[in-house]
């Protein structure tokens, strides 16, 4: 298919790469264009706008870090709403508020294009091996369209909705199952870790048990050695996704409160300067406020 | 060994079980006899007092509900601690708090006696089939003189700390990670249950990818079917091991935000009358907190 | 002076009678336009649109009820930034959030016009009174300019800052002072009234000693009678105020824990089907969760 | 009347005192016995134990720290309740558990003897004047005969229930409420703080309006100078103080969870090593949570 690809970012390159590979026409479109240059060497052309990405594909998709983002890249002048052709798709990859997927459904819907939500689990590596799993909502049969082009990318496919904008919900839910984990983690290593246990232990035990998930492995390993420097997913990513989970929840009339709980801990990461750690820095908040220096 | 018993419930029974299938002498002890009886059958003996259960005994075990059951058997006139040898060692498998813990561990000492706590994660059924996992703290030899008997009972025993309370401490925390996955998971479900999403495909979605843990596939399915009828573990005790969680936690000055919440969301549980129910009657509070009748 | 009043609800009605009252010339807007009937025949001119109440006056007063209102009556084709005169003052007392005062400072400066915040405490007596508390944000000048506007609608003026925003975030955080203390009645009432206490009599207690505080007579005696049917100000607003300080205090990097638990408990209080009910309704979604019925 | 004084603590011996001075006979008694030297030139007359105190006494106040000195007091070999004559009243004034003042009741009436439940709110210079406020829990005969007494060391008296436990759960309520009203002041100061809004004056607006109470007042001073170093009661204290509520809504199965909030935030302010300031130290937690230094 001919595809635009817009947002080379960690995520978005591994992506638009397993596209090109598995013989997509990609036009790629970066805010700093030196992101694609690896793209164009396995066949994709650099765009010089997202309109120029856009115009002429028979499928779009944005990969983008934030609302704000997505919104000028749809919106503006030199946006890919208005260049997008008739019964084009859009697809948005990015982990978006709720309301701003049921905006881009309706914008799309009114130029007479189509519009699918296909958020992701999973990192850059997994990106760029194409083990992502796909979160997509939408028409049946778009998404059937769309099936090939997320099986380049992702190992397994949900379907949630026929509303788009369910997918991005999930796609928050999940985000926040992460935080709770994370959280629950950093509560229970400050108080064994304070009485002394050896805390590698109390994760072997955990994770051999009741809790034998990627998770807990990972975020385990990452509390244990208070790694929270080479962040995979920095502090402000992690507060948008629980401060835009919340946003639903209450516009679906549902209280939160550990995501509340979770979403104080993250501004107060914020306050203490730990803008660019990993959001394993829960561990570290948490220790901190337990009177351990970690 | 000759080993006394003491607590012959759901779990105790089990494990009771597995040390005569495994050659050693039992005499077993339980406030209503009659649940000793398949225990006679299969070769133990019926104590009628904790006293009779542990005099003569190289080891004791005791598997009792909560702190008043297991201060009282130890320290009554008709209890153990009078009862027990010179040299043998109490083995103390119930969830019970860290301070009681430590007084054991002293009244055994100044008796001349050995004192371990050994809770263990697992349900009845793993119980049965001495699938348990066995978390051992107190001295080296003393454990290692025990791990037969540990063996008997459990899959794998975890070394924690020579100091017998860690590992009550480690047990507790334990279960406060599972509370902590369980509200989470109450909390997304009510919030994608509200937006119209399948519950059943999101737990599908969580459980084949990050969260693929025992934890989430048990508490997720039973929180899909709002089954919480059948307790496994019912609320009362689930409220005590999260108090006693919280009190531990105070003595050792660690705040500990996620616990106080499952604290208060168990509370209301009680409050609406659900207090026979499974602790999966979290997704129950969460879902009417959010005006979800399920 | 010549003043433009946008905004006829039942604060500022009493607002815009008390400036005509006080000899102003004004030129007063309402969507519905009957609400201003009433100040017709006390001397004010009805405006049909915004920008004719804005037309040539000095000083231009908008108080309606949220964001989306505010920033219609300014921004629209026919709103109030395009008519003001060049000097012309904007004085915005709406609670309105931090962000929207920021964006109104600046787009007034950059059409030569002026802006203060001056949010205001009171209800609609004290508004009908002249007896609201004013807290007024901005340049010094221009709130000395405005003080006799301030005298003719409140009983005192407040100046915080010469930054409009941090009146609003002061208003902001008055308001949560007032639902933090409805909640902590909520749950000691509940408390007490399981215990078999009288409530009233415990109300009595507070107000007579350290509680002897307009804000504790007022929810006290509300919850007392568990009257939250006659709404002085209701939930959705009451949760707007209280996402409103939240949002301004991640911006900030504050964590509010205890304005995160009051945002659920509204959340909550929708959820329940008492989206009418007055915020004093913390004190049925309290007595439900500890299984009262009121 | 004849009474026996025992608690001579910054608040027992300003109550002692009273009762002196309105001409009872006394003999007081405390742990460390210089703290009565001053009573013994009004005429007081020191007693060596407990039980020489309560000896030949109509009324026997206890006025101690916390549950276990209450205990030991009460059920020691030399304590009280051996040594009361039939009839005699025991009036509890320290702030206990709920669970305490049933098991005393319950002791003192299989001993032929009363109790009564009298907890104050006040703090010291209000118990050497006498104005004191007196939260009597007992049958109306008993408080009635008391009610001289209570006179001479309060400026009233609030009749609560017949159950003497009653008033404890009532002045524990009343503490928590103090507590949630000094967490909600420090979020709020942290919030204007950090905006560059003067505190003074943001205190002031509070004070003048809605929130004009004593509560207020004194610790909003205390927030706006940060002055939590001359403790008139301290963080350990008040920690014990929520834990007691909270173990008495649990109890009674109604969750707080703003109780629950404030009792982390104590035993952060321990972790961090503030226990020897005042309770004004969560305005010194809020603060560094939120990356103000104080």
């Amino acid at each position: 298919m001919r595809i635009g690809f817009i947002g080379l970012g960690r995520m978005g390159v591994g992506m638009a790469g397993r596209l090109v590979d598995a013989g997509h026409t990609l036009a790629v479109y970066n805010r700093t264009a030196q992101r694609g240059e690896k793209l164009r060497e396995r066949g994709a052309v650099l765009a010089e706008t997202p309109e120029a990405a856009a115009r002429g594909a028979e499928v779009v998709f944005t990969m983008l870090a934030d609302d704000p983002a997505v919104e000028h890249v749809v919106f503006a002048a030199d946006g890919i709403l208005a260049a997008m052709d008739n019964n084009a798709v859009h697809v948005s990859a990015s982990t978006i508020s709720v309301s701003l997927a049921r905006r881009l459904m309706a914008a799309h819907a009114r130029a007479g294009q189509r519009y699918v939500s296909a958020p992701v689990f999973g990192r850059p590596d997994a990106a760029a091996a194409g083990r992502l799993f796909v979160v997509a909502g939408g028409p049946d049969d778009v998404v059937a369209y769309l099936q090939p082009l997320f099986e380049a990318i992702g190992q397994r496919t949900y379907r949630m909705s026929a509303d788009p904008s369910n997918a991005n919900l999930v796609k928050l839910s999940g985000n926040f199952m992460l935080f709770a984990a994370i959280e629950a983690l950093a509560e229970a290593f400050a108080l064994v870790r304070k009485a002394g246990v050896d805390v590698a232990a109390f994760k072997d035990l955990l994770t051999s048990s009741l809790f034998n998930a990627p998770v807990y492995h990972t975020y385990g390993d990452l509390l244990v050695s208070a790694n929270d420097q080479n962040a995979g997913f920095t502090v402000p990513l992690a507060l948008k996704d629980v401060r835009l989970a919340i946003a639903a929840a209450e516009s679906l009339r549902v209280p939160m409160p550990v995501a509340s709980l979770v979403h104080d801990a993250f501004v107060s990461a914020m306050a203490r300067g730990y803008e660019n750690r990993d959001q394993a820095v829960l561990g570290r908040v948490a220790a901190e406020n337990a009177g351990i220096k970690v």
